[in-house]
């Protein structure tokens, strides 16, 4: 299907600025395997897919004691380990070493990317500055990126910006950092309330459906909830709208 | 002529944390050579590497200021311009509009690297992964990349740190940064001040001899001052010397 174009004249933007996790990476079929793997060694069974979404599912809230400053900013890493700590009892887990458990805190760090987002953004790399715009933290960025093979120009975002998403801060020190007025940025995205806040900054937007982003059947996200700047199927098909 | 190791055991290296201006990038034919091609578009004659080598003695001053705490961090970009402001009327530049002197301005953004530099780091990248530990700030390190076509990992130095270098700050929150310890990255760069700076802060250190960067017969940082971990030639050298 050929992307839908509503935002009239894009010719200003200059960067464009990823989600990471569900819009450029598969973290769910991602953290299942990496868990698998290393239950395996263990002699541990489960439903690692249930267990994906488990730990996914604590991930709004904690980042929300830092949005509503409860807590400082504290990386997405650190995020991630206390959720885990929460859920691995549940899962036969709680006998794992330190250091599988370190590991597996990592699986976020070895996902891959959906088939679509290598040769789109490279195709979209010739035209526009790639960055990341995610709640992740830098060094999770940077190993994400080398293990998926993803042409970041700049790893911005949550730990650049000191400020979770959907906060305005996450988006407009994202531009600032690349000296750039936010509607020179578009944010790039398969969540719909992540663009209504980058809109809200005064950013661009494209949506970027990711239907199985939950797993088979699970309706959220799953359209445009809004006439976004771009609403494509892939990063071949938003390269396609945006003319590279 | 090979490497020197000095450093024994390196494993543990994880990232190599780069000076970008005369490390990788060659500034002063760089700048020279944009400062030409616009003043000549507005009939102006000069002596165009004396005007690079007087915009560059202006860099360390102005960024004392931020460093001794008399003026908060502002943007590598921003003392640029300050300073291309204070020797414009010496050059005969001072009438140009000004989208040509933003544009002369943004010189930084356009300089090319030494030519072992991509090949070199090329080979480094396949190990190690590679971040700017630069003074310069976001944009300016992320469009010189795409100009020059700089595999960087990441982006990081004084706008992440918030911090110029030599400022301690400067390399610890760039190791923090990608979650490593100091130990776990080394800084390479063509300055040895640069050099004793990371060293004390616990980086390893790779010193890339630079004869040229300040022109012909100029002798400062032309050799390494102290028994770095690694005392190299070049970018390719630095690769051979670390077995990538």
């Amino acid at each position: 299907m050929a992307a839908v174009v509503n935002g009239g004249d894009l010719g200003g933007v200059k960067a464009l600025a990823f989600d990471v996790f569900g819009t450029v990476v598969d973290w769910r079929s991602g953290v299942a395997r990496e868990a698998g793997a290393i239950a395996a060694r263990h002699g541990v069974d489960g439903d690692w897919l249930a267990f994906a979404d488990t730990w996914r599912a604590l991930y709004q809230p904690a980042m929300e004691q830092v949005r509503s400053g409860g807590r400082g900013y504290v990386k997405l890493d650190v995020l991630h380990r206390e959720n885990l700590d929460r859920i691995l009892g549940d899962f036969g887990l709680a006998g794992l070493p330190e250091a599988e458990l370190d590991h597996l805190n990592r699986a976020w760090h070895r996902l891959l990317a959906w088939r679509d987002c290598i040769p789109g953004m490279l195709r979209l790399r010739s035209r526009y500055i790639l960055a990341t715009l995610s709640n992740g933290n830098i060094a999770l960025m940077v190993n994400l990126a080398r293990h998926a093979g993803l042409p970041w120009d700049a790893i911005l975002g949550a730990e650049v910006a000191q400020a979770y998403k959907p906060q305005p801060e996450a988006y407009l020190r994202s531009a600032a950092a690349l000296d750039l007025p936010p509607e020179a940025c578009m944010l790039v995205a398969a969540h719909n309330e992540d663009l209504a806040a980058a809109r809200a900054c005064g950013l661009r937007t494209g949506f970027v459906a990711r239907p199985d982003e939950y797993g088979p059947g699970v309706k959220k996200d799953a359209g445009a909830s809004e006439a976004w700047d771009i609403v494509a199927d892939s990063m071949i098909d938003l390269a396609d709208a945006l003319g590279c």
